[in-house]
C-alpha cells in the first residue's frame, strides 16, 4: 500500500524530519521480539506530544489509512506488524515524566517512559512501580498489552496499577478516562477497557499509574524441590494462608541447569522455586520463616536465604536472564515462548503434561513461571530456518494453550493476542468475541487502529 | 405504559406463577433506599435460571420493552427505578453457591447470593470474601454497582474481586467474560465492563469471586485525634509506610456523638479513626504499633486497643450502624448521602470544607469516610416532606461533587450513577462520555436495559 500523496504531504508539512519513510526505519518499526517476520508500516511519525498523535491519527482517519502505535517493539506475538500497511506513531520520545505525587502515591508519566527509567526516577523518593516483565518496556505499550511480570501475585498486573488514561481515539479526538482517585463507580470503567486492547481502541498518550512505597525489608531465598507437585502444593498452601509473598517463580530442572550455566551458578538441578518478601524486618523473616516450614511439609530440605543485596541481586539477575540461559542451550536457535495461566490447582498437571508433551518433542525446551498467578512459559527452541521445527513448535503451542482452556484457563496471561493468537482468543471468548466486536465496530468503525490485532476478521 | 399483550402472555406462559403484577410488587421492585420516589415497573418476574432471564429478556427485546435487574433493592441512586416502565427481573431467587475452590481461592454463584449469605457458607472453611457494602446487598447488584465498603483499602473493590461473569445480553444471548485464571492478557477487558455497568449493558447472571483466607490473627484499634488534619495525616503516612492495613474508617465528631449514644459506646467525642490489622499475630501485633506509633507523631494520644474478639465485634457493629445513629439525631428525617472520592492527599481539605459547608447550611449532618481510598460520606438529615430542605441536600450535594472534581476526584467513590448522577458523570467523563454513549449504543442499540441510567440522553 502506497500512502496517499495529500496526506503524505500533511505529515510531512507538520513531522518533518520525524516522519520517516527509510527502509531501515520502516523494518525496525515492523518487527517486534516474536517469532513474526516484519511487517513495515509505509511510513513512521516520531511523536512529542499529544497533539502530534491526535494529529497523525485525525489525518490518518480522514484516508483510512491504519495507524499502529510504537513503544519499545519488545511484544511478543506481532502486535505492532503493519500488516495492512499504513502508519506507525514511535512514542518513545514522549517519556516525560509529569507528576509524582508521594502522598497519593502515584505518578503521570507519558506514554514512551519505560519501566527502568520510572524506578531509576522514583527511587530517591522511596517508591516504586512494581510491574516488571523480562523487557524495558514501555509503560504505554505494557497498559495496551495488560503486562505483568515477576511482582504480580502481591501487586497484580497493569489492570491493577493503571488510574486514569489519556486515549486519543480514531477520529483523532481525545478523551480522558478514569482519574486520581483511588476508586471510583463512575461510569464504564473505559480505563480497563483500554489497558489490554492494544492499541485497537485509542492510542494511549498519558498515564496515571499507582505506585508502591519501597518496602523497608526485602529478602529472597531459593528452594529446590523432588517434584514439579511438591513445588506447586507449596506455592497454594502460602497463598491458601494469606502470606504475602511479593514474587514466587518456578524453573525446571532444564532451566535450572541453563542458568547455572549461564549465570554461573550452582544451584541444585531440580524443580525450583524462587522467592522474594517484602516488607518490615520482622514480617518478611517471619513469612520466610513460614514458607520455609512449608516448603518442608512437601518434602524440600534445601530452602536457602539470600541474605544480603549482593545475593539477592545475583539471584534475581539469574532469574531474569533465563531467556537467554535457555538460548544459549541450542546457539543460534529462537526461543517460541508459551503464555498460558491457569487455575493454580491445575497449574502441577498443566505443567507435568506440558513437560512431557515437549519432550516428547524431541525439541529442546525450558520452562519458567510466574506460579503464584498460575501462569507460565515454555520457551521452545527451534532453528527458524527449520520450517518443521517451526510447525512442531506452533503444534506444542496449540496444544497447551487447549490444555490451559480445558483447565479453565487463558491461552495467554500477560503476553497477549496481537496477531498470533486471534485464533485462540476466538476459542477463548466463544460467543464474547462478537461482543469484543461490537465495541471495535462503535469505537473504530473503519478499522484503522492496529488493523488485524486481537479480533479476528 | 402497558406491556403488549402478546408480550405478557409469552411471559405468563413461560413465568406462570412467577410473573407478577400486584401493585405491591411492583412498588417494592420500584424503589431503591435512595431519597428517590418509585417508579414502578409494569411486571415483575422471578428469575430462577440464567435460560429464565435470557428468555425474558429475548422476549421483551422484541417489543422493544425495557428490562431492569433487581436484586435487594439495596442501591443508593435509583439504579432499580423503571423510569420508563417495562419488566423489572427479580434475581434473589437465583441465589446458589454453585462451587467454592479452596485451592484456587475463589467461587462460583449465581447473582441473588448475598454477601453475608457467602460468608455463612465460607466460614467453615476458613475463606472470606471482603467487599462489604453496608447493606447486604446481592453480589450480582454489587458487581453491577462496582460496590466496595470497609475493606477496600486491603482488598479492592468487586473490580478487583470479579474473576468471570455471565451475562445475559441486550438480545437475550448469553456470554461468558473472564475465567478463573487469576490474569489474562486475553482481548478486551468485557469483565471490567460489565462491572460497573449497572445492568445497562447486560444483565449478569453468574459470578467468579476471588476469595482471601480468613486471617489467622485480626485486631481493631480506635483512635481520636486533635483534629481531621491529623487523622488523615495518619492514614497518608500509613499507607505510605507500606503497612498493609485492612480497614481505616474516619468519623467526624457529630458522628461519634451520634455514634455513642445510639450503640451506648463512650468515644471521646473528637475526629476519630478506626482501624483494623490482618495477617499473623506478629505481624498484626506489630502494625498496630507502627501505627500508633504515627498517629502519636500526629499529637495523637488515646490508641485504644479493641482486644478481645466481642470488643472488636462491638466496635464495628458501632461503626456498621453509623447510619442508623445519624439518623437517630433527628428523628423522622431521611438521610442525604454523599459518595465523593479524592485523592487522598486531598482529602483533609475536602472533608473541612465540607463540614463547613454542611455546617452553614443549618441541616444536621455527619461524616463517615473509607479514608485509606479518599472515599468519604456526608449523611445530611432532611426532612422529605419539606421541598426546601430537600432543595438545599441537593444543592450540598453538587457543592461536594464540583468540590470533588476540582480536587482531582470523583462524584462517587462506590455507589455509583443511577439516576441521581448522570448530570454528574457528564462533568466528570467530558468527551469519554461519548465513548460510554457509543458502547451502550453498539451493544444495546434499542435502549431496553435498564434505561435513563448512567448515561444522560
Amino acid at each position: 500500500m502506497e500512502l496517499p500523496a495529500e496526506l503524505l504531504q500533511t505529515l510531512r508539512a507538520h513531522f518533518g524530519e520525524r516522519l520517516s519513510q527509510a527502509a531501515s526505519v520502516r523494518q525496525q518499526h515492523g518487527k517486534d521480539e516474536s517469532h513474526f517476520s516484519a511487517f513495515p508500516p509505509d511510513a513512521v511519525l516520531f511523536a512529542r506530544s499529544t497533539a502530534d498523535v491526535a494529529f497523525a491519527v485525525k489525518e490518518c482517519a480522514r484516508f483510512g489509512v491504519p495507524v499502529i502505535a510504537f513503544g519499545t517493539g519488545t511484544s511478543l506475538e506481532g502486535h505492532i506488524a503493519a500488516i495492512k500497511g499504513g502508519v506507525t506513531i514511535d512514542l518513545a520520545g514522549m517519556n516525560a515524566i509529569l507528576a509524582v505525587r508521594p502522598e497519593d502515591l502515584d505518578v503521570t508519566i507519558q506514554p514512551g517512559v519505560t519501566r527502568k527509567q520510572l524506578n531509576e526516577h522514583l527511587r530517591d523518593q522511596g517508591l516504586f512501580f512494581p510491574i516488571d516483565p523480562g523487557a524495558d518496556a514501555s509503560l504505554g505499550g505494557m497498559a495496551a498489552t495488560r503486562a505483568s511480570g515477576t511482582n504480580a501475585v502481591r501487586y497484580g498486573t497493569m489492570k491493577d496499577n493503571v488510574l486514569g488514561l489519556e486515549v486519543v481515539l480514531a477520529d483523532g479526538s481525545v478523551i480522558r478516562t478514569g482519574g486520581r482517585a483511588r476508586k471510583s463507580s463512575a461510569g464504564y470503567d473505559l480505563t480497563r477497557l483500554m489497558v489490554g486492547s492494544e492499541g485497537t481502541l485509542g492510542i494511549i498518550t498519558e498515564l496515571t499509574l499507582k505506585l508502591h512505597g519501597v518496602p523497608e525489608a526485602i529478602s529472597a531465598a531459593t528452594c529446590p524441590f523432588p517434584s514439579v507437585e511438591a513445588a506447586i502444593d507449596t506455592v497454594i498452601l502460602t497463598i491458601q494462608s494469606g502470606i504475602p509473598i511479593a514474587r514466587v517463580e518456578f524453573l525446571d530442572q532444564t532451566m535450572i541447569a541453563a542458568v547455572n550455566t549461564y549465570s554461573k551458578t550452582d544451584h541444585q538441578i531440580a524443580p525450583t522455586l524462587f522467592f522474594e518478601f517484602h516488607g518490615s524486618p520482622a514480617s518478611v523473616a517471619e513469612q520466610a520463616e513460614r514458607v520455609a516450614s512449608i516448603a518442608a511439609e512437601f518434602g524440600a530440605s534445601g530452602f536457602q536465604w539470600a541474605t544480603t543485596t549482593e545475593e539477592r541481586t545475583r539471584l534475581w539477575a539469574a532469574r531474569h536472564t533465563a531467556y537467554w540461559a535457555a538460548l544459549a542451550l541450542r546457539p543460534g536457535a529462537k526461543a517460541w515462548t508459551t503464555d498460558a495461566c491457569v487455575p493454580i490447582s491445575a497449574l502441577a498437571r498443566c505443567l507435568l503434561e506440558t513437560k512431557a508433551d515437549l519432550d516428547r518433542s524431541g525439541l529442546i525446551s525450558a520452562l519458567v513461571g510466574h506460579v503464584g498467578d498460575g501462569n507460565f512459559h515454555a520457551l521452545v527452541l527451534v532453528d527458524p530456518g527449520n520450517p518443521a521445527e517451526v510447525a512442531l513448535a506452533e503444534r506444542l503451542n496449540q496444544g497447551i494453550v487447549a490444555r490451559a482452556l480445558a483447565l479453565g484457563g487463558t491461552c495467554t496471561g500477560e503476553h497477549g493476542i496481537g496477531m498470533g493468537k486471534k485464533d485462540f482468543l476466538a476459542a477463548e471468548a466463544g460467543g464474547a468475541l462478537s461482543v469484543m466486536r461490537a465495541i471495535k465496530q462503535a469505537l473504530d468503525p473503519d478499522g484503522i487502529l492496529n488493523p488485524g490485532k486481537i479480533i479476528k476478521d
